[in-house]
């Protein structure tokens, strides 16, 4: 007898083990496959803290389904790159579920298919490649791995981590990996959701003149908003398009009453360099007469170009930087007094559709930029 | 021993038992005290049947919860009477049930208050007091009493007696005895309502400019419906004021998209001098370059003032004859091809609500003005 037998390790599947230093496009397959739509992300949250916990140059902190990896060499300057691990639901296509991953093309044709090879496991297949390879980085990193950024804000990883360990997101300029198709693309609008309720007198339809149609009424608002020209705006030397418009109408309680009351949902993106307080100025001006009432909103983010940071790590990527039109998380970096850009593989389009698919060319290129900038051969 | 004794009559029930012989305000508050809403009339038909049986000079037939009663006398004409049993549901008005009914004031200022008191059991009890009273009238009569006038088309007590026995509706004019204040209001507006829809094309919100907005572009429909000048028609010697508008408006499907179909929904009140299809063909021309669809349709009802009986009717009751601009069950006689006028105590304004209360003196005058145009003491 040599003793009891070891317990088997709850915590070691083999099938999750993570290779950072194979091939990034074989990790971006693996990372796919553990499927981890948004609130199930333990299982790769696990195989990721356990593949950096394997490596001595960096410092591993854990919350929740969160996983954050730090280098601490003293570095004049320190930099954080982040991406999320959820994806949305897996999908059916003619027939097919998007996972597990499969490939079309060969060399430099090949194409990985599947849910997240575009939002956003490419990006964290970078990351971790990048974190495992350079070891000693010429600028402090902070690798930054997150939950739920496909839901509801409040339940936002990174959120959570701003909110509870700010100190883990401290830095001097940050990197959102996702999907760009591998340029710089900086800051982003911001997005204010409004209702503009328009009231009438109700009466029986029989006899409409006795009453006054909320419905006839907003036909004032569906105008403002069809004859409004939205703006396009510089920000630190990139060009934001703007976007105003009805995202829903409703009105109306049975087929023979007279509606007193129509509601329109306005959705007003709005450029970095205006602040939500300025969003909803703009939009009681442009409805007044009109019920106005705020049902969310959230800031942009300037692209903060002209910071050194960003200016190398443009000048590392070697493309024209391109302004973000969509919301992203860059914007809570920004509320940090972050400069935060996006940059990862993948076409933005293609995210959250059933044929999500990612050219393989585009996650090895976006790898090799990371790297070099992080070992400063740029 | 003289034999067992009789074994209980489940059919008698002296509270119910209904006295058409005496005061007609009182037969009305007992006709409301048998609650009815649409669905539960059995107790209110059984009660109407048995004091009808008791009458020699009727024959009286029963479908379902509708009771017939009528006379045959040989004479040149035979109109219907006819009015429905059933009531909205009873309701709670600052703490009180509007049931049972109760009154207010005396002499030529008493009112009856409660559910059904407008709509429209005064109505029944005029027809009631009226079969009992007159047993030798100058026209055959045939009364009618039906049950689920104010639910769903399909369950109207009428319509089912003009598909099941159209022979029991047969006669040269009819009277529907709904409230009308007293006047004679004749035939009534048709109704149509329509499906606008107004198509465009998705998009994400953030790139509002890659869609194009259906609820902007349902401006237009609103604007047609904006500036429709609505028709006031001469049908038969009475004014008809047609109505067209919006109940309703529906589109989006997210915070965050473009949408891409806007639903309008219009009902519109045409005279009774125009055809369902004819109504159907203006809403098309109205909304030409949408899509138009018919959700439902109902044909109005020619006053037929002109008919003999109907020229007798308006003299016998003594006042200017009036239009009904809503629909009513006059429409189903019209169909059949029976010229149909609406008669009853009560202010149609009142109906349904839930402070619903009718003067007695109204129920009275009513009550007198049918007996004398059917004793023929006009």
């Amino acid at each position: 007898m040599t003793g009891q037998p070891a317990p088997p390790r709850a915590d070691l599947d083999l099938h999750h083990d993570l290779d950072l230093h194979g091939d990034v496009v074989d990790l971006t397959r693996s990372l796919c496959d553990i499927e981890s739509v948004s609130g199930h992300e333990a299982t790769l949250a696990d195989a990721v803290e356990r593949a950096l916990r394997a490596l001595s140059h960096l410092e591993v902190l854990r919350d929740g389904n969160a996983v954050v990896a730090r280098t601490s060499l003293g570095r004049p300057e320190r930099v954080v790159v982040a991406g999320h691990l959820d994806t949305v639901p897996v999908a059916t296509l003619d027939g097919r579920r998007n996972l597990p991953t499969w490939t079309t093309g060969a060399g430099d044709g090949l194409v990985v298919h599947g849910r997240g090879t575009v939002d956003m496991k490419g990006g964290v297949a970078v990351q971790l490649a990048v974190a495992a390879d350079v070891t000693d980085p010429v600028r402090d990193v902070t690798w930054v791995f997150y939950d739920c950024e496909e839901v509801e804000a409040e339940r936002n990883g990174l959120g959570r981590l701003a909110r509870d360990h700010p100190d883990w997101l401290a830095g001097d300029f940050a990197v959102l990996c996702e999907p760009t198709d591998g340029t710089v693309e900086g800051g982003c609008n911001g997005t204010i959701r409004v209702e503009v309720r328009v009231t009438g007198v109700a009466a029986h339809s029989a006899r409409a003149w006795m009453g006054d149609n909320a419905v006839h009424r907003a036909a004032a608002v569906l105008e403002r908003l069809r004859a409004y020209q939205a703006r396009e705006v510089d920000v630190d030397g990139l060009r934001y398009r703007e976007s105003l418009g009805a995202v829903g109408i409703r009105g109306g309680v049975a087929g023979n009453v007279v509606p007193d009351e129509c509601v329109v949902t306005v959705n007003y993106r709005f450029a970095p360099s205006r602040t939500p307080q300025e969003a909803e100025d703009h939009l009681r001006v442009l409805f007044e007469g009109f019920e106005v009432t705020v049902t969310d909103c959230s800031p942009g983010a300037r692209p903060g170009l002209d910071h050194p940071a960003a200016a190398a790590f443009v000048a590392a990527i070697g493309r024209e930087p391109q302004p973000k039109q969509g919301w992203t998380d860059v914007a809570r970096f920004s509320a940090m007094g972050v400069p935060a850009v996006n940059f990862g593989p993948g076409d933005p389009l293609l995210a959250h559709r059933d044929d999500e698919r990612c050219p393989a060319d585009q996650i090895v290129a976006a790898r090799d930029a990371l790297r070099a900038w992080l070992a400063g051969d740029v």
